[in-house]
């Protein structure tokens, strides 16, 4: 079996946990399996680094800061390397261009464009374990690029695309996927299966064991993924295509996204295009909107509603105001939060959003907006009451069970 | 005018030096210059590497080393670049690969085999300020390799070379090429110029401003090179083909080295070979033999003499055991030191090796062994007097004046 491992900043942390990781390793070896190991940066390199080249300017050139950031994956991978070496494992470190990943121009957030794995399967069919420096990249001119946050996870996946591996094992410091966040919920139950599309959803809407980017490509390429602790042998979570299995389960997790603050436009007045108007202005000034919602008022008159991230609530009130002739009354409120209850299982049975909003109404917790996708019910709430909506969705959905 | 300038670890120490690098930089460019930089990681992080590497084995992959310790100067090279570019000037940053330098595959201590300018120069042409990650290259399978010590004086050179470009200034801590150790002898001065030939024999012998290796590539390109401090303004020592000019100062300086270590063999047998035999041994076992001296005793046995780094002395002693059939007697001595007059003026001047021997005498120092180049006298005396016999020397050949 080819198995790709990805370990994350924490878990190559320092040399002790380096070296925990080549255990790891070499026991997967061992096992009879052929490995690529993607490495991300030891823990707080990469923001030094960083902090280095703010020391100059605050706005640093992207493709001198891409030189600089992949600096920290190359130190360890090789150390990885020479780790299993000493274990008396026959191991290659590669970078990102030798491990022959072609990006796109995009510095700091460069695309994966090709990958040629040859190099990789000389060394495996060579008896090698192959050690990857992850979030990184060359483009077409040979310049080094990045691949963004969360770029190792990227690297691994599009690796275990190319090279056709069995399946792609990201570890961190979390054992999986669970049901809610045990901070909030303790009850909360690591989930054993869950599909691509309720991941995304998940991640998307704050869990934070796997970037988006990571699940949507894996989901694109079929590659297993599966979501795994460095520190323990438990056996984390499979992130794979959905299956009949999974629908008989209707709730896989709540989440609780807190960075959140709601616009809400009464009387927005009838122009055939204003709200196209609205959301172009505050995309340009890169003010990511979630959640929007429109419907028309008992006058006739439209009310629009919008969530932007916490630290976005200022620039889009300034944007807002540029629309004053066009709205009758604005409302802002950046003391809201966003629960959500994500399942495949909401496909084929109905009645959970109806438990969601009867739950909330039990409690006294008003809901604000509403928001709904084939598998996900969003609600925007007072955020004083977001731990306690996750708890009783929680209970109600029996995760715990 | 085409300039490349090389900063050493000292120079970029840390990021107030870059910063003070990247104002020097701007300066020779401000002044109309075309400038190619090549930069060392910063002092300490290589050491750091390898520590890091030595924490899992004492004998790490070169091949991974390679990898590992690159990264230290792509650092400096982006943050330098950045640097540059916070100030207003246009600068690109390019690793060793980038600047078109393959090596051979010989991992750690690599040599170069081909620079392919182009990328450098359309840089240039486009008005940039080229920043290169010293140190480094790719080998035809494009892993990464790494020069050895004084790896990126050589990139410097080699560069220099490779651009044709008009001169290369190396900086460091100390501002030239002096006729001796300024700690030993405070009146020492600092020479104008010097030739390739008189600086190989110095660094040969201990002054640690330029790598030998770096000289040599400097003669055989006839690359101009400038020793120069990176903390001052001073003119710096220009090291270049020898001329008229040069042929009139007698001697260029004198230099102790105390890493020294004698052997003496009295009666060597006059077997054939025997003395290729010896030195084929102490060559397998990685010690390095300095002086060889070999004369015929008074009674027809051979006596040979040489010296080895004080380090392998023990070495020694073991290897020439082995021959204790062969010599009627040996003789360690590690308490010796080697003192050495250069000066190309030494080829149309007689006399300069008289004044050493008479110098010495007169101080009451036995010399113990002599040897003698073209352009150098090197003698072998007791540890002690090394300092006694630098200071004396230098003002023997007037050279505080």
């Amino acid at each position: 079996m080819l198995v790709v491992h990805k370990y994350g900043g924490t878990s190559v942390g320092d040399l002790d946990r380096i070296e925990n990781v080549a255990n790891r390793v070499a026991k997967a070896r061992e096992a009879g399996n052929d490995i690529v190991v993607v490495v991300s940066a030891m823990s707080g390199e990469t923001n030094k680094l960083i902090g280095y080249a703010e020391h100059f300017t605050s706005t640093p050139a992207k493709k001198e800061l891409d030189m600089l950031l992949s600096s920290g994956e190359r130190v360890t991978a090789a150390l990885l390397s020479i780790a299993l070496q000493s274990k008396g494992f026959d191991a290659v470190a590669m970078t990102g261009r030798q491990a022959g990943i072609v990006t796109d121009d995009t510095h700091t957030y460069a695309r994966i464009e090709t990958i040629d794995p040859t190099a990789m399967h000389n060394a495996i069919d060579e008896g090698k374990v192959v050690v990857v420096a992850g979030f990184q990249g060359i483009n077409k001119d040979g310049s080094v690029t990045t691949l963004g946050r969360g770029g190792s996870d990227l690297s691994a996946v599009a690796l275990a695309g190319a090279l056709k591996a069995d399946q792609c094992e990201i570890y961190s410091d979390v054992d999986g996927i669970y049901t809610t966040d045990p901070r909030i919920e303790p009850n909360a139950k690591k989930l054993d299966t869950i599909s691509y599309d309720e991941m995304l959803e998940l991640s998307s809407l704050g869990a934070k064991v796997l970037q988006n980017r990571s699940v949507e490509l894996a989901k694109k390429l079929g590659v297993k993924l599966y979501a795994k602790s460095s520190f323990s042998d438990n056996e984390g979570t499979l992130i794979s295509e959905e299956n009949d299995n999974m629908e008989e389960v209707l709730v896989s997790g709540v989440v609780l996204d807190k960075n959140q603050a709601r616009v809400t436009l009464r009387g927005v007045s009838d122009r055939p295009g204003i709200a196209a108007e609205i959301f172009t202005k505050l995309a340009s000034e890169n003010i990511n909107v979630d959640i929007i919602i429109q419907n028309v008022g008992t006058d006739g008159a439209t009310n629009l509603g919008f969530t932007v991230p916490q630290s976005e609530h200022e620039n889009a009130k300034k944007v807002m105001a540029g629309f004053d002739h066009d709205i009758e009354g604005m409302d802002f409120d950046e003391h809201v939060c966003k629960v959500s209850v994500v399942g495949v299982g909401m496909k084929s049975h109905s009645g959970v959003a109806a438990t969601a909003f009867r739950v909330l109404a039990d409690n006294n917790i008003n809901i604000q907006m509403i928001s709904t996708s084939e598998i996900k019910v969003s609600m925007v709430i007072d955020e004083k009451y977001g731990e306690l909506a996750i708890r009783t969705l929680h209970e109600a959905y029996e995760l715990d069970k």
